[in-house]
This record gives structure tokens, sequence and C-alpha cells, in this order.
């Protein structure tokens, strides 16, 4: 059985892709759009794989990953493919073609044994393997009715992926829009193989957590516990890439929610006495994690770091104990916050009626993200605002929601309150008689230095609940054990 | 004084960068060219800083590096930035401008403190900053007679960088040609502030590969190396990038002279009996280092492979002795490839004349690449074919040198000779009479699954030899002494 495995790190099979495309050509074949309904003939669906990437006109290029639809239909990690499925209608018989480089045969010196397609055929268990420069002739040969390509804006980033270009494309009836909402609400809901694959990179991921929990302490740097992370993730988990960008934030730190970024690279020792707010998920095959660990630099919680620790922690219980298949993330959103505002209340910091407060947006002062997001081939997954699923709400403080749909069995999330004290939000709030009225201002201004928390797991969705996959200390009991022995 | 430095590592002075600006002023207007000899006003050098680049139409970024010429110029570690060398002609006066971008205010919330044009003067010890929507009115007030923008080839990766769009472009006469050849000079001879970063990245590269070789015994997978360097590289010493791909081959995976690519991800288990071949190096405030070290697998060479190491050793020795200011790159090459064939040809793997087999390229049989190249802010340096530089030389032994230069005080190369068995070279060379004739056919396909030794070093060239700062084991006995005390 062909797999990819680094070491003996976890086997992902190749028929993982190959049930990802028949999930796909079912989903063609099952769908009701009149352009999609031809009686008879070839229905291609064409993908093109990712490009290796230079830094800029140097020649160095970036660790090569491979673009997430085309991994998901093909789980090739070359550069420089393209992949076809090509159905009968009529049978619903669907092969899979890979098109790989035809590479000059001076590579081999520089680069390694040149495979030949059989060997593609068999490492990737694609029904056929041609060149790419062979693509041309395999359509004139195959003759297509409708070609489908992937073209798509991601509603997290914006970005828009172009349409393929190919050699002969002009010939055929081609369309570019059909298939990128199939494609995406086919990687919303995970096949079992997948969920292994999440299981594994969400175990090294919180493995490699622990591991920095237990190094950390006061003095050391920010980006000593990132390289840690990275490290472990990759020599024990087999895990080359990161997910995103690691964000290892110490003390007021805690409170950028994107810290990390190259303006702001980690680079700061850490304090006695602050929180430290690391956010980081190892990526193997593909696949993501997404966790965030919030702890006490020097292992031991003061009063002030447990109550809102514990506050977050409390929301992130309610919202684990209530997601389910059928249950809406918004309403989600809005427990997590509604939570967190009773926590904060019970802890002096808040005065008046909760749900009032939820209503005038009282937690998006402290939590100005939303509760989570989808998770898979990408950190931030596709499917999120669908032509068909319910739009981002206008509210603003359910408006960075990046998913407003009713969950699902099989649907794998982020579950992520936090509690953050920023400084441009806290100003805000003071400033704004129908949110200040709800503040007890002595104990709210007693963290305008505290940084931030947040909780953050990685969750599948059942018919019945959910199962958490991050397996990281969460109870301020859990933490100082796990910080206490290392 | 404003540095770049991760936490307690070494500190690099914004000096640096202005001495930089300044060097290229005064080569600009020591220039020849008809063009640069404006009798008066204001000459504009205008750089456009490097972009965050998004993995595809995701909204993960790569981890941002700066544009390396960019860097140079300004140390500035933000992406969307511009920068602004502007000389009065007539009195040589030169102002620094800095142009970040202006970020919306929601920015504070998700990605840190919104620096003011001020703090970006501070740290970057620039003459003055002002926002990239400036820019247009900047070039307004200043009226500037000619603006040099930055367009050229380079000439490893054969990519051509584009000249920088910029609003109100079409109101001044341009150059988008001159600049690149001056920089890029200006590149090769390296500073006193630029050795002391390049012999600062260099040694923890060098700790990082110790490390490496201490850890790796068989059974061990290649990607533990690579993984364990980074890491040392990272959390020691502050270095967030690698400067290229490492290489990790293990076996026959050492004769891969770009192994570790997506295609062959230093992902096989280390063997018993085998040699090692990695070639690593970290990068620090942009700046550079890459070592080879070669070593074997269970930490005690067998008689083959103190041959063959031996061999490359003594081609490095002889160019080590010999290289400085004023000697032939070229013949620096040939001398290594000598050097080789005589230690080949000693223990019995050649026979015949050298010189001949020399002249005939057998030295490219086991040495495809060249001897090395220049390095600096990019792993493969700028510099080595500019117009006013010997060519690249025609014959296929010599064609793979990435420069062809003289050696001048003040360069920084790598060198890095190898001895590799490569299938498809050793077929090719036993396939023609007039290579055949010079190798003993026994011994030669003894070695047919040896793998590759490579030795590489990075080496300031000086006025009377060259000083080598990467210190790493080099003999057969530093190796085995150091492998035995993991």
């Amino acid at each position: 059985m062909a797999c990819f495995q680094m070491g003996s790190c976890h086997a992902v099979p190749m028929t993982l892709f190959k049930n990802n495309r028949n999930k796909v050509c079912k989903a063609i074949l099952d769908n009701s759009q009149e352009s999609l309904k031809l009686s008879s003939g070839q229905l291609i669906i064409l993908l093109e794989g990712g490009k290796d990437q230079s830094l800029y006109n140097t020649d160095v290029d970036y660790v090569f990953r491979q673009e997430s639809y085309f991994q998901y239909m093909f789980g090739a990690k070359e550069p420089g493919c393209y992949g076809i499925v090509s159905i009968d209608v009529k049978t619903a018989q669907a092969t899979s073609v890979l098109f790989v480089p035809r590479l000059p045969e001076e590579y081999e010196t520089w680069m390694g044994a040149l495979l030949k397609p059989e060997e593609f055929k068999a490492m990737y268990e694609v029904d056929e393997v041609y060149y790419v420069d062979e693509l041309e002739a395999y359509l004139e040969k195959t003759t297509p009715k409708l070609i489908l390509t992937l073209s798509g804006t991601n509603s997290d980033s914006g970005l828009t992926m172009q349409p393929p270009e190919f050699a002969g494309k002009d010939k055929y009836v081609t369309n570019c829009d059909l298939l990128y909402p199939i494609i995406s609400e086919c990687r919303v809901i995970k096949s079992k193989e997948e969920i292994e694959v999440l299981r594994y990179v969400a175990k090294v991921s919180s493995d490699a957590h622990i591991k920095v929990m237990q190094f950390i302490r006061p003095g050391r740097m920010e980006y000593e516990g990132e390289s840690l992370f990275l490290h472990h993730a990759y020599a024990v988990g087999g895990c080359r890439h990161a997910s995103y960008t690691c964000i290892c934030g110490s003390g007021i730190n805690s409170a950028i929610l994107h810290y990390g970024h190259a303006g702001a690279p980690n680079n700061r020792p850490i304090q006695d006495g602050e929180m430290c707010l690391f956010d980081m998920g190892a990526n193997y095959c593909g696949y993501a994690a997404d966790i965030t660990c919030s702890f006490p630099a020097n292992g031991k919680f003061t009063e002030d770091q447990k109550f809102i620790y514990n506050a977050v922690l409390a929301a992130r219980n309610a919202v684990m104990e209530t997601a389910r298949d059928g249950v809406s993330w918004v309403n989600m959103h809005k427990l997590a916050g509604k939570v967190l505002l009773e926590q904060l209340k019970a802890g002096g910091m808040l005065t008046g009626d909760v749900d009032e407060m939820l209503e005038a947006g009282v937690s998006g002062v402290f939590q100005p993200h939303g509760l989570g997001h989808l998770i898979g081939l990408d950190v931030h997954d596709v499917g999120g605002y669908l032509p068909t699923e319910p739009r981002r709400p206008s509210e603003a403080w359910l408006s960075k929601l990046r998913f407003a749909r009713i969950l699902k069995a099989g649907m794998y999330v982020t579950i992520e309150p936090g509690c953050y004290f920023i400084k441009q939000l806290m100003d805000k709030a003071l400033a704004d008689p129908q949110i200040r009225k709800y503040i007890n201002v002595e104990v709210f201004e007693r963290f305008r230095n505290f940084g931030g928390v947040r909780i953050e797991d990685d969750v599948l969705i059942t018919k019945t609940g959910t199962e958490n996959f991050a397996i990281v200390p969460r109870t301020v009991e859990e933490i100082e054990a796990t910080m206490a022995s290392k």
C-alpha cells in the first residue's frame, strides 16, 4: 500500500486522496447546476499543482509546499504537476491522471534519480501518469465535453486563485467557477483517513507544546520556544513545515493576536511574573494543527492570572460541552462571549446584566476575534462562506467570525476563546459611555499590562458532541504540574 | 547605537547599512558612465523593499525575508517599504529616506504597536522617515534630475528583478540599468562590519554542524540532522532563517548535489558504514553561511572513506593555501581538480598523466560543480558575472563556475571541492574512451554506491591569503574525535 511517511511517523495511505477524488466526483455528478448536467461524454476536472517559489530573483527557493486543493486530490509532493480526473458521465467511472514535469537528464546529477511515470503511478496510486508536455495530447484523445478548472476567492485572505493555463485550452468548453465551491465543501467534512492525519499532527503539536512549557522560564527568549516547537515537530514528528508563523508572545506581547511576524519576531526576553501565549501548529502531509497554550512564565499562576485564565477556560469548557452536529457556530461564539462576561463579572471587573453587555458588544473588548475557524489542509480552512451557507454577520462583535454555519459531524474546527487587554480596545471601551458603564475601571486598569490568554483546541464535531485532538494540560493545576515536571 | 540583535546574539550596528549606502553613493559619483555625470541637482537612488508573500491564495504568509539589495542599503526588517538615497551631486551630500507602510489603526490590535516615523528613524538610523503614500510628494519636493532604480538578472538563477513602480514615476527621468551592476560590485567586497556578521553566522552554523555530527548515528533519519541544525541556529544563534534548504544526504544520497528538496526531502534512515554529506547554513540579519561537513555515519572512517575524504581535503588545503588577493578563481578551480586527480591516481583509481586528464575534463566526472561561489547576503551572492568581469568559461568542466574573477581582498567565497560517484557521470565516463582510458575500472566500480564527499568552507580573501570562518573538524582524526565525544 503506497503512503506518505516520514521515518516511522504516521503513514498516510494514498487511498485518502483517492477517496477525496471520488467524493468530489460524486459531488459533481450529484450537483444540480444545469451546466453540469451532461447526458454523456467525458467531464474533466483539471487542477494545476503548486510551483516552486523563488526568494526574489535569487536562486534560493522557499521549501516547497503543495497547493492545498491539489494536495487534497493527488497528495503529490513535487512542484510543477497537473492533475486530471476524467469522469464518464454515463457510467460515473472516474480515471485519475497525474502529469509530472519532464526534467532534463542533467537533473539527475543535481537533484537525484528521475522517477519514471510508472514509479510516480505506484507512489501516488493514480490510474495514469504522463509528462506535463503530454497534457494537450491527452485532452485531444479524451475529447472532454466540459473541463472544470479551479478559481475562487479565499474568504479569509481575500486572495483569488486564477484558473490554470494549459496548452490547447481554447479548443474546449471550460468552466472555472463551478468547481471551487464543490471541492471546498468536500474539504469541510473530513474523511476517516483525514481524521487520522489530523489527530496525528495535533498530537505531535501537543507534545511539542508540552516540551516548550517545560522549557520556558524567565530569562529565556520567546524565539527559543518557537525553535524548540519546530524542532520537536520535525525531528520527532516528521513535520517539515509549521502550518503558520509561530506566535510566541510573553507579557504584553501576549495581547498581540498575530505576534511573531517580521516586524515583531518573537524576540523579547520572557520576564518573571508574566503570562506566555504560544500559538503554534505543525503540518504533516499538508494537514494542519493550530493549538494555543497560555501559561505563566515561572510555572505558577498569580491570582490575577488564575482569574483571567479560568474565565477563558470556562468559556472554552462551555463550548466544548455544547458544540455538536446541528448547533450554530454563531451561537457558540455567543455562548463563549457570555460565559467570559459572566466570569469577568464574578471576578469584579464588570458590572450589570450580562445579556445586555453581550448585545452591547462588551465581549469584543476582550476577544476581538471569532471563536475559531475551520481547519484542515489550510489552517484557516476553506468552506467558511460558501454561496449556499450563511453570510458573514454584520454586527461588529460577530463580523470577525471566519464562518457562520451550522456545525455538521465531520467538521474540524478550532475552539479558541481568549481574553486580552489591548491598549486600543481598552481606551476605546473607556471612552464609550455605552460600554464603560459595565466596567469596574479600577479592576480593568489593573490588567492594562497583563497581555492576554487564549485557549485553542482542535476539535472534531461529532453527532453527539466534540472530540478534542489537542492533548495538552488545560487546567491551572495541570499546567503547574506539567511545568514543575521539567 | 541602534542595531539589529536577537537576544544576546551578535549586535549588527545600523552603521553597517549607512556605510553600505555611502559606498554605493561614492561608486555612483565615481562612475564614468556619461548618463551619471550630472553637474548639479539631486540624483536619487530609489529601491523597493520586499513584500509579504502568501502561500497561494490562503491567508498564510511565508515568514518574511527582506530583499537582499534593500537589506544591503537599509537593513529594515519590515515588508512593504521603499527607500531613497538622495545625492546632491555638487556637494556629494547624501540623505537617506525610508518610506514605511501606513497601516490602519486596527493593525495594532492584530499585529502590535504601530511604530511612528520617529521610531523607525531611531531604529534604522536613516535621515528621514515617511509613509509610502508620501513618496510622490517627497519626489515632487526634491525634483531629482535622475532617479536610479534597480533591475537586473541574477547570473545564478537567471531570474530578472523588475524595476519598481511608484506614483508619479512618469514625471521623472529614470534609469533602471545603471544601478544593478554598481550595487552588485559594492556587495562583492565586504566591509569590516559585514565581515563581523559573516564571521558570526559562520560560527553559529559551525557549532550547529558539530552538534549534528555528534548526534548522527546509524538509524537516525537524515531530517533529524536538518531539524537539529535549524534548532541550534535559531535557539542559540538567533537565526530564524536558513540561507538555503538543508542538504542532508546519507549513503548514495550524498552524491545528489542538491538533495533535500521537496521530491527528496532528507527522509532516509542513515545506515551503518555510510558517509553523510550535510550542507547547511544559517542566516543572520540577512547574511549567509554555507558550510558542508562530510563524515561517516558511525563515527569511524573506513579505508575507502578515508581515501576519498583525504583526496578532497588535499584539494581543499591546496586552494586554502594558495588563494589570496590577485589570484584567479578559475586557476583555483583547476588547482583543486588537479590535486583531486593526483590523489585519486595515488590511490589507484586513475592512471596516466594528471595534466592530460585535467584537460580532458576527468575532474568533472568526480566534481561536476564549480569550486565555490561568492557569498554574502545571498548564499550564491551577486557580482559573479558583471559586465566588467570575465565571462563564464565555455569549457564543460569550467562552465559551472559561478564566477571567473581575479580574487580581491574583501571578497568572501565558499571553497567547496567535492568527489562524488554519480551514476550518470560514471556511466558516461566509462562509455567515453577518451575518459575511460584514465580509469582503473575495478577500483572505480567499487565506489559505485559510495555517495560523495564535499568539504565546504566560508573564506574571506585577504591581501596575503585566506581566513576561514567555518570552524569545524576537518581532518579524519578531528572528525572521529568530535563524533566520539558525543
